[in-house]
């Protein structure tokens, strides 16, 4: 992959404000970011937006919608909030508006997953009318009971087809559909429906169900193996590094920054 | 189900030696034991054998073969394990000796699986000589780098039909493949070769990839949804309660033992 199309997923250096992570990106060289909400609600949609803008950074996702699953949480309330993030997306011209579905929270999981669809097809017309792409991330099956009843590629491009949005699509992350057998298949099924790629690595010893994941070549993933799919499939966007990482976050975030870099010229 | 298929998975009661869990299921009325070949190891095959068979137990499976994917072992190697292992199973008059994998110790998961593929082949013959049957038994995914490179019940699925074995079929365990979308359509298929059923609970607050699963009840796993799926599927024998948890094997075995019956009763 062109180092040029590396994206900083800003959870990569979570110690890090909005601001410290565009100024970051300038000192690495690194030309697009992916922005989480909390981080852009600590400093204001409309400053964080002109801060990125001021920058010349392109927005290579907003993570995340979605978060459908909630028995306590109505349909409309759960809807609201994703059209604030669609509204958050379009004021940052986000490539794609991120969905983690939502976990489950009790026995019923098929259940849970039509909340998922109703929400997901209730979202879309407001996500049209603002021109904005909505991409369904497929979270890894251990993150279940903790981020998302929807576990595999398959699974989205399913939803991606029953919803039949034009503006909506999959994100692609390796350290959650790497281990899938179909994975090869589903990711040609989603050629033009690619929406966002991201890496990290999988750690051989893995002891934490969310926290865990390794930079690039430190870990089993054949990320040039998936790099070369995710592009037949017609991806060309920006490819964001996101890890999620106790021990990367108790690294200074320049020297994290350093060996983001380095890994996605080597490994990815 | 019926409680009495409640088979006791060894391992659900980690600290007591053999003699003690055949003495255990005396006390406790259970009437099928699944035997782990370390434990079987630290009696000796023809003593274990013995003491199962005075105690009037069923042996419901044997854990395990499998093993086939690591590099620093040759393959002959690997096959001669799997043939003590299958000569072990027919010893214990075993319904089904369990395959575990193996797991990814390098980037080429293709090559790992074609591995595994390679070695169940290649044992088969034996096992259908010693007239025992082997089921495979995919792994959660989060697994991959501990235990197995098989996944998901279809991909067991499909290495059961690649290999073509009239001895070879899938063993289900909940904990394994609850969270698949796929899971119905492939218990279906599977109809006629499932050789074993194997049950705990996924709980809500996994904090470890091995050794975290629930007592039945105290989960997310529809075990009710999923005991009828595989009945349907043909599978009327014993059902294990496999519990991996540092927090029960910290209990008193005799208390897990009354919890296992009570749970099994209420909530498989």
């Amino acid at each position: 992959v062109n180092p040029d199309r590396l994206s900083l997923n800003q959870i990569t250096v979570r110690p890090w404000s909005l601001e410290e992570v565009v100024k970051g990106c300038a000192r690495h060289g690194i030309g697009s970011l992916a922005v989480w909400r909390d981080k852009l609600a600590e400093v204001g949609v409309t400053r964080g937006a002109t801060m990125i803008r001021d920058a010349g950074l392109r927005v290579s996702s907003l993570c995340r919608g979605g978060m459908f699953t909630d028995p306590a949480v109505s349909a409309p309330t759960a809807l609201d909030d994703n059209k604030r993030a669609v509204d958050e997306a379009a004021a940052l011209g986000a490539d794609v508006l991120v969905l983690v579905c939502g976990p489950l929270q009790d026995t019923d999981l098929p259940a849970a997953r039509r909340r998922v669809a109703d929400g997901v097809a209730a979202l879309m017309p407001y996500a049209e009318s603002a021109g904005v792409m909505v991409g369904i991330e497929p979270l890894h099956p251990m993150m279940i009971s903790e981020r998302s009843v929807v576990v595999s590629l398959r699974q989205a491009n399913d939803l991606v087809e029953t919803v039949g949005s034009a503006n909506l699509g999959v994100v692609v992350d390796a350290y959650h559909v790497w281990w899938d057998p179909d994975l090869e298949r589903e990711i040609h099924r989603a050629t033009g429906r690619v929406l966002g790629y991201h890496v990290s690595d999988w750690l051989a010893e893995t002891t934490d169900l969310l926290y865990c994941r390794g930079l690039m070549g430190d870990g089993l993933i054949d990320l040039p193996g998936l790099s070369a799919a995710v592009e037949k499939a017609g991806y060309r966007g920006p490819v964001e590094v996101e890890i999620l990482s106790h021990e990367l976050w108790r690294r200074d975030g320049d020297r994290v920054l350093d060996d983001v870099t380095d890994r996605f010229t080597r490994y990815v």
